[in-house]
């Protein structure tokens, strides 16, 4: 794309009302912009970034089996009453409205009721199961309070994938695998050396419940960490004799502070038994389904990454995330120039690579450098007068200092 | 796809509360799944075949240089006062929700306000503009009655594309390169001969708007259309001045019912001047930027096709939109047989053939078939113990009643 059609520049300033260094740096390189608190748009880079992001979500989720639907935003109330789960006094962060008629509705904040409920048409027998289902689509939740940028947000993207099992045994082999899946994640999004499965509050239906938390000084959360056994456990459940039936030493972990990136959670028959979710087995009885549920919040993801890999000229996004493969800066004046550098742009993409490629006449240099730290690329590649009298393109790494001259014929 | 693992079946029964043919088909079908009267999930053959509408438009907009964003659900009350469209009584469809602190917010019907409020970040000077910025997002409309399926929603997903131009020649441009990018995807999902530009009322700054209307007896709209020249009047402006200044003659023109597919509309400055979006010209000037907005509903698109392509057995998907381009029909039963069945399955996968595989064991040769036919997608191969006995399968594609016998190895 060529950076004097992008609609978005970078902005000097910094946003006055950001807390967040992933908001303040973002709103900056013109990746979102603020709506208001919590409520972020997305823009062209931004768009782009979020997307890989989701790309790698659901090659992972496909590869476990899951099946994409998209559930919707208006939630019927009645469904939720019979989880227990309507009323404010108990769900504290529901975002209701209502038809014309007066029909109060809500707005999804999860899925297990409605999801559960749709599964009823299509579960019979132990032949239908088990399913995986999953969706990438947009949450609402009413928080209190909302300045941590895209790491917590009022609406926001969230994968939720729910497991419905005929037995504990199906389900917890499910549940090992998942957590192989977003691990992959997390490593192929750059972050699989920070993030540690953490031990956290189970339910009625399992001891401890598992976070993926990346280690953060902007994390919301307190998580003790063994770096050998690339574990932690939540402070919540942080205890002496859960310790001792985790198998670890006090001696051996760090306090650290954390962002949930993900979590999967053992939900056993809590919302199928309420709704109805049966199953006929091989001996023709009716048993509950096994469900469980695992999220990742792909915006919240996006703005770990953004939290953690930046410098003091901004952003330094991992390859796979990099909202571009290449920054192609142009310096460039005369019409000879612009020509070959034209034709490297045009060559680049013609070989399937993605670029950002800047092309501006009326910015300096200077001004071109600091946009592409801000923004962030991983590889620039800087065209002038200068290399091409050498025939010749510059290429930078953005965590590099270094830049080596390469011929454009073997670029 | 296994059809013995896809988690959702063909419905027997038509559901009970459906006026429409393209949700009972779609329903019946598994592709999509009412949670409320006009609030439909997408289950995995209906994304399926949203996908491929959203990627068809997603393409054209690129064609004509937009620019893809995605803004918010959450709607600020302060913007929209601006331009005098919060109050319910001159906007009778918002939903409106609150946060926890009592602050009312809206939720998005359109966008206009809150892409014309962050231009004013980027735009300037004549050199920032033109822009065409684009979104595929989910709007809630709060519609007193919604018993059309998926062709008239509560929520439903939109692509909005906002030009913003220097001039009114420079918007006229776009405008009509927009109606050219309309015609091309209407055509592309096969509703080609059934959509017809059509003439509506326009606004202050523009005599006319226009619509895209795909004939059908289940549209909502009424217009008059000349077949010859492949235009139509909406009745709303439908006078004998109108046709005069358009050159038609009422003798040519037929009345018909029609779904509004799309529609594109010239703002002016209707946007722009209350909200300050101003850029400065060559001469160093202010003026306020000219606007246009441009919709198409992509699920509303589907229902249309649903509802013009079927016939008594099932759907009947055009190749583009359609969830798969094969569906493989296995009546197998012994494990040499099956064994086979699924190498022509994995043989097609590995050329990129998307094939949904009824590998189901248990189901009989006319279940399969009247589910394929159910589903609709364009091109079936039977494999049986007598085809494979001549080394064949049979093909036949969904809107033919003849198959032809064809040798697995020229497949």
């Amino acid at each position: 794309m060529r950076q004097s059609i992008l609609f978005t520049n970078t902005l000097k300033e910094s946003p006055k009302d950001e807390q967040s260094k992933n908001a303040e740096l973002l709103i900056r390189g013109g990746f979102i912009n603020k709506e208001m608190a919590g409520v972020y748009s997305y823009l062209p880079l931004g768009l782009r970034v979020l997307n890989k992001i989701n790309n790698i979500i659901r090659e992972e989720m496909n590869n476990i089996g899951g099946q994409e639907v998209h559930l919707t935003v208006l939630q019927n109330p009645e469904l939720w009453k019979q989880t227990n789960r309507w009323s404010d006094e108990i769900i504290d962060n529901w975002f209701k409205t209502s038809l014309k008629n007066g029909t109060e509705l809500g707005m999804g904040f999860t899925h297990e009721e409605p999801l559960t409920q749709l599964m009823k048409s299509y579960v019979h027998s132990y032949k239908d199961l088990p399913a995986y289902v999953y969706q990438i689509q947009t949450k609402f939740r009413n928080e209190k309070r909302s300045k941590s940028g895209i790491m917590r947000c009022r609406e926001f993207l969230m994968k939720d994938l729910y497991s419905f099992s005929r037995s504990q045994e199906e389900h917890d082999k499910f549940y090992e695998k998942s957590k192989d899946a977003y691990l992959k994640i997390f490593e192929r999004c750059g972050l699989g050396n920070n993030t540690y499965i953490t031990f956290a509050s189970g339910g009625v239906f399992s001891k401890y419940s598992h976070e993926f938390q990346t280690l953060t000084d902007s994390g919301e959360d307190t998580i003790f960490v063994d770096k050998t056994k690339k574990i932690a456990v939540n402070k919540e459940v942080y205890t002496d004799e859960v310790l001792t039936s985790l198998g670890l030493d006090k001696k051996e972990l760090v306090e650290e502070k954390a962002v949930e990136v993900g979590n999967i959670f053992t939900l056993g028959t809590k919302y199928s038994e309420p709704l109805g979710l049966k199953f006929t087995d091989e001996n023709g009885k009716e048993n509950s389904v096994i469900m469980g549920s695992y999220g990742i919040g792909p915006g919240r993801l996006m703005g770990t990454v953004a939290e953690i890999f930046n410098d003091e000229s901004g952003l330094l996004w991992p390859e796979a995330v990099a909202p571009f493969a290449v920054h192609l800066v142009s310096l460039c004046k005369d019409e000879a120039d612009i020509k070959k550098a034209d034709d490297i742009y045009n060559n680049l993409i013609a070989e399937g690579v993605e670029v950002l490629y800047d092309d501006r006449i009326d910015a300096s240099a200077g001004a071109k450098f600091a946009d592409s730290d801000l923004i962030g690329i991983p590889k620039r590649i800087i065209v002038s007068t200068k290399t091409l009298a050498e025939e010749s393109v510059e290429v930078k790494q953005r965590n590099e200092k270094e830049s080596v001259l390469v011929k454009i014929h073997s670029l």
